[in-house]
């Protein structure tokens, strides 16, 4: 597995190097909205991640959100989000991420999400505690671990949008909101990271796709948290794409149950 | 003002200086939602702002969001909010930001947008081109300038939260978000400053204090935008709290109606 991860380590590395001239270009400032730049961003690093797997472990299969599956039945898979967060990086705000799993048997054993622009990266591998490496705040950016938070009311809700349920069905999630503390909006997978750093305790996500939550559920679970879907399930290939993460697996229940309304 | 300037400066970097150390510290985690850390941080900065202007401005005065009003009524008045987005900081977003505006006879003359954690800081002075220093992207993290965006239906919104408005009175702001190309949540007085690069067209926030806008003033108005009321007046310490920005100009009348609704 050390090895394993030093290859994503490395297509993380890639993948940034990819993005980071892009971030906040004057081609993103002309485009308007249109979504050019970023299709260019996602194709390239997701390129060169594909490249750098074919290159190293010729034998592993790949889905990737802008070039599709290349044996995805095969024993190890990577699942390969290379811009989570595209609304982020259009807009400039620095917390998009590059998303990269390892599938062992479809299960995700080994996740990274990596912040080109902030340089900071969270690595999950199964069975072994959280790494989070960071140039903010004192004395590391932060200390992987999930806090307590048993009680639904004291909970700190995070999403990227409320626009995120199609219309009409978002009575779960207005019901989770209203019982929570607080809510604050935008971030994408940063805010599965910041879980992971014991200062949120749920965060909410729909219509997902494999890469746009494969990486997480190594980062959160290996904090001691849960990455599940909105009934509490553990999520496959096959699931719905209904996301939720808690920091405490005490807050499955409650979250579940209101999702479900 | 190269002197009024260098000195705000020099307030933003004693600022940072107490803040830093605190954003994603343990204390934070511990505190699950409480707000004394971030008051902590919050006075800790201030005091440390209050001090240097003491010493170097004994004769302006001073609004600030901890420790109140003294001499609002000078020539020169500072007004301060050591921590503007403190659910960003509570919840480790890196977004929050540093606010240092200066008033002349009412009017802000030049204002600071400060982010201790990402090391970016856009500075405006009344009559000059804003000028933007950051450590992201490619060459310099962005350039300054507000881009053409004449057309409501082509514009980029972004917001801190859809609960910025008291229930019941979001009539307005529901009418402009159906009407824009995109909406993003979350970014405070960073989304300002993406404005004045060229990467956001509208911001809408409502309920602010003079500390909340001031400083956004100079720096968005040196890029080429406005800021304003929503029905797109000027801004005065008498305002009722409703703030706008736009980057294109032409925009204010739509943004004005559409928030009357």
């Amino acid at each position: 597995m050390d090895a394993l991860l030093a290859s994503a380590e490395a297509a993380a590395d890639l993948a940034g190097a990819v993005i980071r001239p892009l971030f906040r270009s004057a081609l993103l400032v002309e485009a308007k909205g249109d979504a050019s730049p970023v299709t260019e961003a996602d194709r390239g690093a997701e390129r060169a991640i594909r490249d750098h797997i074919a290159r190293h472990h010729p034998d592993h299969g790949v889905i990737g959100e802008e070039y599709g599956n290349d044996r995805p039945d095969a024993e190890w898979v990577w699942v390969l989000d290379p811009i989570d967060g595209t609304r982020a990086f259009v807009t400039g705000r620095p917390l998009f991420g590059t998303l990269i799993a390892l599938l062992h048997r479809g299960r995700p054993v080994l996740g990274i999400i990596d912040q080109p622009a902030t340089g900071e990266r969270w690595i999950g591998v199964e069975g072994r505690r959280t790494v989070f490496r960071g140039p903010f705040g004192d004395p590391s950016g932060g200390t992987v671990g999930c806090r307590p938070c048993p009680e639904i009311g004291a909970a700190e809700l995070a999403s990227t949008s409320p626009d995120i349920f199609p219309p009409g069905q978002d009575a779960g999630f207005l019901a989770l909101r209203r019982s929570v503390r607080r809510v604050s909006w935008g971030g994408d997978c940063y805010i599965y990271g910041l879980l992971a750093l014991g200062l949120i305790d749920v965060v909410v996500d729909a219509t997902m796709k494999p890469w746009d939550w494969a990486a997480l559920v190594p980062v959160v679970e290996g904090a001691g948290g849960r990455v599940t879907d909105h009934a509490g399930r553990v999520l496959t290939l096959e699931s719905a794409g209904d996301v939720m993460a808690v920091g405490d697996p005490a807050l499955l229940p409650a979250c579940a149950a209101l999702l479900s309304v």
